[in-house]
This record gives structure tokens, C-alpha cells and sequence, in this order.
């Protein structure tokens, strides 16, 4: 059955975790670039990646053709030990992901996401071409719907649902947004409302806020249909990391981006709580972004197990709320092997020098940065200044 | 080589990190029992897991034979889904740790942990047994050396290489204790003492505690083997978790212990600072226990590369202290991509609403516990009283 | 010169702090029914709190007649050793004030504030006779003008500013609200527009919130005032304690109110930077409440130093920004000597076991409070529903 | 009746809180110097702290002639408006003291503390001769007992026990120092064992640590005592700020001192678990120093009012426990009207961006301040190193 299909009959679709990240921190994917040569270099690691996110629940595994467009990939080349082409990478990234997919009960949804084409300012037909070369492969490999996610400006994810709508396929887009809206300024409504109309059939958010962020911006964005009187399923893949702290462009900006990030990662619990609320709240297709280890999706699919009737493969080796605990030798462990104990722990961080939120970087906000950037060449500078201009 | 010919000539030799909670994590170990019937069951995971370790630096593979001894799987058999044998789950760790050996330049640890049988008074004869049960295999298999480790008692850890080095191959003893001793009360110096004398060639701690206390731990087991004019290399492998919290039985006790960890997870560059203060301790073999995932292993690999010439295979995909930062279209971002920066942040947990340490739980701290222990049948509680009796 | 006179010249005038707190860490103020009896009980110990006021630079000295209407002082009359009366109270306290006032340049300003009659739902005219009533006290004592403060129901505030403009007297009006406005919803730049339409020459706010939140509904009642073409003088007098958790009742709510504040209170760097912020604000009544002590009213004092053209009388015993570590034997104190220190100073709580932030009481939020209310008796709670509507 | 009259039948006797803190907030005391010229400048200050004391249940004022040696006052004397006499000082603080114990029922205690003329390595004879002088006055006001109190050096200490006892009024004697001992390396043990011999009848410890590290202290004397078969009362008089996170010198080394301590000022619930512990470890004179305010130095009174008998007159304002708080129209605010709440209320900081531990400042520590020590004449800082020379 096809996404539509199940999300039309009232299914929960569960999606699959942020794959550069978790692969950055087992060796394949390098933080910066973040591009996904690995499809080709190590397929085996993306491969078992696939599979656990499917043993943990996924119905949906994305292709990894993240930042793999073909202007992306020049922009990073260096970084790939090889030069590989944007072809071979997507072309890895479906057969591997339809390999995994039939191991078990899973879609395969090709996905594209936001171009340097549309942040250097090209037009619309250069950037919809850089989609459409992705999308050509797509169709060859016969995926099962599309993906439109990351973008931080709804007009880019606009011109890219547009094209993605040229298969026949069904579209699901996402932003990179918060409450405060995109790039330009656009509310989450606006662009839930846009997205539509422009042919996606599930509209949501992913990355860049934490799950309770991107809950109420998902909210946004429903409120928006609702007053357009548009319909369309909902979708939100956040980020596994708290980020109360942070500012309009995400964890970007936060001071710990992207290598100490670690005591902000949530726990399994705090994964339930944000499957019931996203639940509670309308959300159907439920998954993860960067932050998101196996563990995190099972953790979706135990919290939804009474709506959805069964449980994930990879259950086999989980206690329900802790209950593996109850046969330990120290009665105080055992004392943990219920759901009222880890629902109100509020664990600690072990780090006493640390403070609990940081204040996020940004224009006039460093004076550090500012001065390092006048260190670099002008040239550079310009270029900068004009990305940062269209931001705003 | 083998594992002394490197350290007895001076050389860096890097372990590997902790297969139980990483395999938890990907859903194919069950927190609890934490016994690795994966070998049989999914050697895949096993396999790739290995092999980012051994990418990221390690040059020692450690069979995945933690909690494997017969009583142990007996003990907990009932969480495997079909009863696997003692042999079948140690043959084929042997197995999978060689061939991902093969694949660089690894030796295979065979390793045998803490049994049920000690905990529960069993004799010298019966613990003796199930260790070379294990070893029995180990030879078969033609395992490079041996490992002890995970032991709070040094007379159960002794009993261990005394079986250990029947084979006659070299023999590493670790404990998972702290600067406080063994659970009866035996110092880290005198435990290294009687590792050493009972025949390991190296010594350390792994385990329960952090990076930071490790290395004191280690530090007065190098002072009791210099007072005792003994000579014996030096391990650590800590936790991955910031426990300065935690009392005599370690992270155990800690109330976050297994599901709510997360924020304690060390940081890459709380790896590189281990990594030196381990080497300026005179610690030759460093690794990793529970938390340890493959970039900080390759953390290790990169803060001593000076030292040893080259850098792991998996640093094509890191940029040193965040240099791959550098072309970030931010410049405040940019501005991480130096040494200066991460050495001096105090990553923010994003969770304003705990605290940063707590109380460990144990005999007489919890009242909870008890309580709940005096709900559970006194055949039970007579077994954990004999149990506790003999930890004090 | 009057209050008028030197607000319209444009001159800066300093508040003093809040009185029951002050005094009931003295000892002389019952936390709970907040009453000042004191200035008839202990007086010396109200002259000498005034004293240190006017010392650390207080242009304005309130008469200690916070909940000194005769309703309040009946309604709590139990906690009063003998039974003192309203006007008892109300004369001491003008006769305190003014005879600290002239030991120095500052004026004495009657003060009152909301009363259980308005929130038990008597009617105007009841109301407004417990204000006349300490009205007349002020006229007979000739106070030099007249401040009602403490309102968390603008309707209130403006019948308490109706009759005080009765007098003839400059009036100032403080509302205890925070940026979402008033309990019945009345947003703060309406909230000011009515209180000057009412005669309030001077208007802000007070108590319930830190100085930062103060501000930001400061910022909101001037721009209603601008939105309305409404000229007025702004006032804040805000905690001494940091709350940025706090919910729409301010710190009321929160758990640690009112015997664990301990770890908010601010600093006099923080009070610092809250004085230039006022003062560049626009606001030119700068003070405090529940909180200040005296060294923190020295530091709005100081701070604004360079506009007023002179340092308060106790600067004698402070140097700024802590010049007077210079003579320290330990370097690394000296090294604390200087601005840029103290500014940047990130204080640590030496509490690793208590989080950073809370999460308010209220309605609905704490079960455990819901279950003591049922055993309270009906017809108390009764009184409290209808009080509770009302605030709705 | 006398103190030792007092402590020998077993009474509990209540110290009071620390001058130069209280003071300097109250803007009479400069915090650097720390000279107690405020007895003669203003006297009403001095005298309403000391009331304040009295009421909350203070049996012993000490004068307060903190750092009134001659040399001290001296050294520091351009702090002091006009130049004050050192037994002008002295005396104005007897003859208050005196004045306010005769409104209660409490001791005179005339205390010295160390001295410039010791850490600058002036001889045994000169040292004495400072002690003297200030006897001298204690003498002809004829105070009750004598106490020598903040003494880094128990050499320094024993001197002015030696010289207080020419007296033949009983003797107090505590350190500020911690459970490594003092500056010169003698343990607490130590220190008690020669007090005592030197003629102190009562030894204990007071300012640098807070309430529990303190404890520990006077437990190490106590055993130091026990072993060396001496008898003493013991006594107890800690800083109010919690520092679990200060090295040997106590909290003069956190970053904090003296300028950002409030988030670690203790609550009142804090004291009164103070006040219990160090009852049960036998400490019967229980006071405290720097941050102690009047409603701590109560705390004390009400926690051992059951072994007294009576309550504090001050405490008539006050609630046990916050039993005050049942009549307060919230429910969730009367929830809070219970011993168990406080007791066991984790106080959050409102300072999500600061830490909860500090690093202590130090030698070899803070590079910024070795800098800043370089930028100083080489004769001040020979002065300086002969100083810490002897503190090594």
C-alpha cells in the first residue's frame, strides 16, 4: 500500500532517523559538508543503518541523497576522496534503501533538499533543474513518493514540490522552520498553505528545533490549513536534541553546533512523550531528523503500539518502560522498572561547569565572529553578504 | 605483532568501546541482561560495529563475548528468542571479531567478565569452569590474547587469569572499579598487585566510571605496582558518561542508569583530554567501555596521531577540531573551526529544568526502594541479602 | 522640588526597595499576611531600612503602608501581637518616612495598594472608602505625593487612582503584571492608558516580575501610551529575583516562593545593567520591590552616576565595579578589580543538585494542590472560587 | 550566667551572623578592607544588626571589632573617611554591644582576628602586642568572654588565645579553615589539640566554608580531640553560601567572592539541617558568619526549640515551617504550608546560562591573573611572594 493509502486509511506512519548525523559519528559522513558519497564508498554502513531504523519500526526509509544535488556535491567535492558523481551517489542511495525496504514491511521515498543554486541566487529554472536531475533517478529507480525537506525558504521548497509533482508521485515536503516561520518571514501557516497548493500531499516540518518546537510550529502550520481550508496529512521529523535555547535559525546558530551537542540528546522517554503529543495533535506521519539513533524510533513505535496493534521487530530486545530492570540484584534498580520512574526523571547532566542554555551566535551577536570574518578575504565576504541578504 | 611485542616497544595500542550499549542502541541488545546472543542472531550488526571501530582507530577487536559464560546465558536465557548455546554465542563472536580484523591491523581479543556463579558463592572449582569453558573456545578459535575485564572483586578477577593464562597466551586483567577499591573494600593498588602476581601482563580499569576518575584509579594502581616494584602495562576504558557524581559502585547507582544517560555522554574533545592525561599517566593501551560510539574511539586515534604517525582510516571523514567548519557560509560558525573553541566550551545541556549531578541511589539512600523491595517475596530478598552480604 | 518638577526637568529619580521583604528577613514582617504593623511595633527598625534607602540614594521614600487598608489589616489582625489600628499603622509610617526624609533629598510618597475587599467582590464605593480612609492619613500627614501600587486588576488600580487624585497630588500607579497584562486579560498599554486617563501622572510597574520581564512591559505600556497620544512618566519597580520561569501571576507561582528564593536574587552587577536599561528605555523613576536591599538601590544609583553628576552618600563604602579588590594580597583577586570581570561573571548556584528553572503553580498544573484543597472545607472553598472567577 | 556555666550544663548556646556581609549590603562596611569602623561612624547601624541578632535568638553579640587591630585599620585607613582610633573603634563596639544585650538575655563576646603584622612575618612579640591592645579595651568594657576567631594559621591563633587568656575570662577559639587543615599543612585534629592546650575552653571553626564543609571540619577536631584525651565545646560558625565547589583557602578563591555570591546563599530550610546536624554531632555553640542574616541566625533557634524549650522572640513573625502560608488564597500556595515540602524543595538559580560549580581561582590556576601580576611593580609583588611563601 502506498503512503497515501495508508495515511488516507488512518494509518501511522513511522519514518526513519537523520541519517548524516549518525553516520558522521560512525566514521561515514563528514560534518560540514555533509554530503553522502558513503551510498557509494560504503554501502554496507548505510545499509545497516537502513536496517536498524527498519527493525525499529520505520515504514518509511528515505533514500540518502541528503545535500546530494549536483551543485551541492561540486560545492563539497573536495571533501570525497574520489570524485563520484551526483548520478551514482543517488542511484547507490535507492537501490540500497529498496534492498532494506523489502527485508521488511517499508516505502522508499526519494528525497531532495534545499540547492546553494537557490542560495546563490540563480533563477528558478536553474535550481528546478538541479531537483530535476535528482528526480530523473527517482523515476528510473521507481521509488515510491517523494521527500522535499530541509528547506529554510518555502519558496525554494515551493519550486522543488513543484517538480518532484511532474512524476505522478505523491510529495511530502518539510522545512527547516520554527514558530517564527521561514527565512523571509513567512509563517508556518503561509507555508504549509503554499506547499499545498503547490502539489504536496503531507506538509509538516524537520530538523534545526527540538520535538516540542517543531510540535507547535507543525500546530502553525495545521491552524493555516484549517483557515485556508486546505487539506493535507501531517508530518514532523525534529531534531533529537534539546533546543529550548535557540534562536530563528535553529541549532545552527546554538554554540555547542555541531560537535557538543551530546548532553542535549533526549532520552527514549522524551521521545514517547513527543509521539503522543504529535499524535494527540493530528500528526500521522511521525519520524526523526539528525539526532535520531535507532532507539529513538523504536521508542515512537512502543509509545503508538495500542493505536497501531503491534510492536516493532527490534521490541524483541526492549522492555516496555524499563521492565528488563525488574530482575536486577540491587532492589534500587529494580525500583526503576516502571513507567511513573523514568516518566519523571529529570536526569542530570554530570557536568556541574556547564550551564543548562546557551545564547545563540548570530549577526551582532559575536563580536568574535565578526571580527575573524574581516580577517578573510572580501571577496568571499561579498558572497556572503549577498546569501545573508536574501535571508533576511 | 602481538599485543606485548607493541607495548613493550613503546607503542600507542588503541581499543575498541563498549558493544553492550552500543548495540542497545541499534536494537539488538537488551538493556538488563545485556548478554550478546547478537553474535548468532545478527552478526551484521556485530560485524559493522567492528568495523567502525576498527576504521576509527581501534587495534584491538574484542570478541562480543561480554556476559557470555554459561550461567550467565542461563541465568538470563529466557530474554533470547531461541536458546542459543554458550559455544555457538562465543565461536561466533571469535568469528566475526577475526574477519572485520582481517579487513586492517587488529588483534582479537578473546574476553571473559564477572559470572553469576561468583556473585552467588560459588566456589573457586565452579567459577573456574565457566571461565574456560570460554577459554576452550577462545583457543579453538585462536584468539590473539585475553582479556579479563568488568570484575568488582579482585579474587573472582584473579581466579579469572589464573584460567586465563593456562593458555598461555598474554593476559589483560581489568576492574570496573573506582579510586575507593573493590566491593571488599581491596585498594586499586592492591588489586593490581594481585593481577599481576596471579599473571596479567597489563592492568587497568574499565567501566562504571568516568574518563576523569578512571585515570585516578589507575593512577594508585601504577603507585601500588611501583611501591610493590612490579611491572605490568597500563589499560583504561572508561565510560563515555560524565559520572562525577556517582559513589563506590559507579553509574550503576546513578538514578539515570541505563535509559537516561544521555546527558552525560562525553563530548570528542572530553575524549581528546582523556586521551592525553591517559598517555602523560603512562596508560599505553586506551580505550572505551559502555558509550564509547566510534568517533570517540577515532578521538583517541586523532589527539595522540603526533605520537604515532598516522591517522585512522575514518579521519578522511573528521576535520581536525572542527576545521571542515571553516567554508560554513556563517561566519560564526565558521568561527568554531579551531582548537581554541571546542577545548573551552561548556556545551549546555538544553534542559533547564534538571539538575547537574544526583544523588546516586543505594542500601539505606532510597526509601522508594526499600519499600518496593518489602513488596517482593523474602526468598527473593533472602538471595539478594546473601548476594549484598558478600559485596560489603 | 516636587516629584513633578523633577521628572518633567528630565532628572533621574531612584526608588527605594521593597519593605516586607526586607523586614521579614529582619524579623519584623510575617511572610504570608505581609502586614506592616512594624512601623508601630518596632519602628527603629522601619527608620533604620529607610535610613540605609536614603543613603544608598532613594529620591523617594514609600511609607510603609503596603496592605495597610483596614480590610487587610482585619482580615490578618490574628498575626498582630495587639491589636493596632489602621490608622495607628498608616500615621506611624508617614511619620517614619518623613523624618528619615529630612535627614536628606528625598521626598515621601504615601502609597496603597489592592485590597481583599476588591477581590471578594465588594462593590466600587466599598473599595474605594478603604483607600479614602488611608487617604486621609496621607492629607493629614501631608505626605508630598502618592503612589498606588500593587494592582493586579487595572479596574482596581483606577478606582485607587480616582480617589487618590482627589487630594490635589501628584499620583504614580504600578501594576504588579507582566507582559501578558492584567488577570482579566487587559494588556499592559491598556492597562496604562487607563490609569493616566484615570490621573496618573506617572505609570509602570511593580513586584511579581524580574527586571527584565518588568521592562519588556514597560516597553508595552509606553508604546500604548504613544499608540493613544498619552503623555505620562514611566515608572519600575520590579523583584530582585531572577524569574524568567514564571507564568502570568509572576513569582507568587513559583515553587520557591516565598522561603527559597535564595538562589534567584540577583546581583548589583545584574541591577546595573537593569538601571541603563530603564534609562534607555525612557524611564526616569527607577526602584525596586521584593528583593532590593540596599546595596541594590546603591547600584541604580551608581550605574547612572554619570547622568546624575553624583554618587550616593554609601558609595563611600563601595568602589566601583569592585576597584577596591586592587589592594588584595591574592593576585587572582585583584584580578577581579575591574568592570569587565563582574559584567561578564557567570555566577555559579554551588546547588549541583537543584535544576535552573521551575515550573509555576497553578490551577490545573499541580495535582497534589487539588487534592489538599478537597480536604479543605467546602465553604472556604467556596470564597475561593468566586475569587478565583473573578480573576479569570 | 556564663558561657561556660551555659555550655557546661548543657545548654545549646546561638551565635550570631557575620558584620562586614550584612553590613556592606546595608552600605556601612567596604568589602575589600572590611574594617569595622561603622561602630563609631554610625552606631545606630551597628546597633539595630545587633537587635536584629538578638530577636531572631542570638545568646552571644560579638563586638563587633572584626580586622580592628591597630595595624589592620592602618593599613586599610584611607578607606575610612576620617581616621578613626583603633580603640575608638573598640570601644564604640563594646559599649553597643553591650547596650543591646542588656535588652535580651545575651553575652558580650570581644573577638580578634589575624592580623597584618603576622602574614607579614612580623615576630611573636609584635604579633602579641597587636592582641593586647585590642584585650585591653575588651578588659576595661569588661565583655563576658573573648573569642579569636578567623585565624588561617593556627600558630597565629594559638598566640591569641595565649594573650586573650592573660585575661582570665574563658576562651573561644576558631579557625577558618577547612578539613585539609591550615595554610601551614596542620590538620584540623591538629589545630583543636593545640587550642586547646594554649587554653582555649571552646574550639571549633568559622567563615570560608559553608555549613557542611564546616561540620566535616569540626568533626576531624572532635576526633583530634577524642585521640588526645582533651576536653572542649565545640563550636561551629560557617559561611551562609554554599560552596561544594572551593578549594582549601574556602570561597576568597571562588570567582564569585566577594561581589556575585547570591545564587549560593543559603535558604532557611538549609539552616535549619545545619542546625540539626550540629546538634547530633555534638557542637553546642552554633552560630555563623559571612552571609548570615538575622532570619538565618533564627532558623537555628527554631529548629532546637524542642531541646530548648522556647522560641526566639523574633519568631513571632515567623511560621514554622511556612505553616503561615495555609490561609493564602491559592491552593498551591497553601500546599507549600508544610515541613515536608521545604525540606525537600530543590531551589532553582532563575540562571539557565550559568553553571552550578566554579572552578576556584589559584596559583598556577588562572592564567589571566598571573598576567595582571606581571603588570605590577616588582616591590609589591616581592612583598606579596614573601607572604605566600609563608602560607606554604
Amino acid at each position: 500500500q502506498g503512503i497515501l493509502e495508508r495515511l488516507d486509511a488512518g494509518e501511522i506512519v513511522i519514518g526513519d532517523g537523520g541519517f548524516v548525523f549518525a553516520l558522521e559519528k560512525r566514521g561515514y559522513v563528514k560534518a560540514g559538508p555533509w554530503t553522502p558519497e558513503a551510498t557509494v564508498e560504503h554501502p554496507e554502513a548505510v545499509r545497516q543503518l537502513h536496517r536498524e531504523f527498519l527493525r525499529a519500526g520505520s515504514n518509511v526509509l528515505q533514500t540518502f541523497t541528503f545535500y546530494a544535488s549536483e551543485d551541492k556535491l561540486e560545492n563539497r567535492g573536495n571533501y570525497v576522496a574520489e570524485k563520484i558523481s551526483c548520478q551514482k551517489v543517488n542511484e547507490a542511495a535507492c537501490d540500497i534503501a529498496r534492498e532494506v525496504a523489502n527485508e521488511g514491511d517499508a516505502l522508499v521515498a526519494g528525497g531532495v533538499s534545499q540547492t546553494p543554486s537557490y542560495l546563490s541566487c540563480k533563477d528558478k529554472t536553474e535550481v528546478k533543474a538541479a531537483f530535476r536531475k535528482q528526480l530523473d533517478v527517482f523515476m528510473k529507480k521507481n521509488v515510491d513518493f517523494l521527500i522535499a525537506e530541509y528547506f529554510e525558504h518555502v519558496e525554494e521548497a515551493v519550486w522543488a514540490v513543484e517538480v518532484l509533482k511532474e512524476s505522478g508521485k505523491p510529495v511530502a515536503a518539510t522545512m527547516c522552520i520554527g514558530p517564527e516561520g521561514d527565512m523571509h518571514g513567512v509563517s508556518p501557516g503561509q507555508c504549509a498553505v503554499q506547499l499545498v497548493k503547490a502539489g504536496a500531499s503531507i506538509v509538516g516540518v524537520n530538523c534545526h528545533f527540538d520535538p516540542e518546537i517543531s510540535l507547535e510550529t507543525v500546530k502553525l502550520m495545521k491552524e493555516g490549513l484549517q483557515a485556508a481550508k486546505l487539506k493535507a496529512h501531517l508530518m514532523s521529523q525534529p531534531l533529537a536534541f534539546h533546543t529550548p535555547d535557540c534562536g530563528k535559525q535553529g541549532f545552527i546558530d546554538l554554540p555547542e553546533f555541531p560537535f557538543g551537542l551530546e548532553p542535549r540528546i533526549v532520552t527514549r522517554w522524551d521521545i514517547q512523550k513527543y509521539a503522543r503529543k504529535a499524535y494527540d495533535l493530528g500528526v500521522r506521519f511521525i519520524g526523526g531528523c539528525c539526532g535520531f539513533e535507532p532507539y529513538h524510533i523504536r521508542a515512537i513505535a512502543e509509545e503508538l503500539a495500542p493505536e497501531r496493534g503491534f510492536l516493532p521487530e527490534a521490541s524483541e530486545k526492549h522492555g516496555s518502560w524499563g521492565d528488563n530492570l525488574s530482575m536486577h540484584t540491587k532492589p534500587w534498580v529494580r525500583a526503576r522498572a516502571r513507567k511513573e520512574y523514568w516518566e519523571n526523571l529529570k536526569p542530570a547532566s554530570g557536568r556541574p561547569y556547564c550551564p543548562s542554555m546557551s545564547k545563540p551566535d548570530g549577526w551582532g551577536v559575536t563580536k568574535g565572529a565578526k571580527e575573524l570574518m574581516q580577517q578573510k578575504e572580501a571577496t568571499t565576504e561579498q558572497q556572503l553578504k549577498e546569501l545573508f541578504q536574501k535571508q533576511k
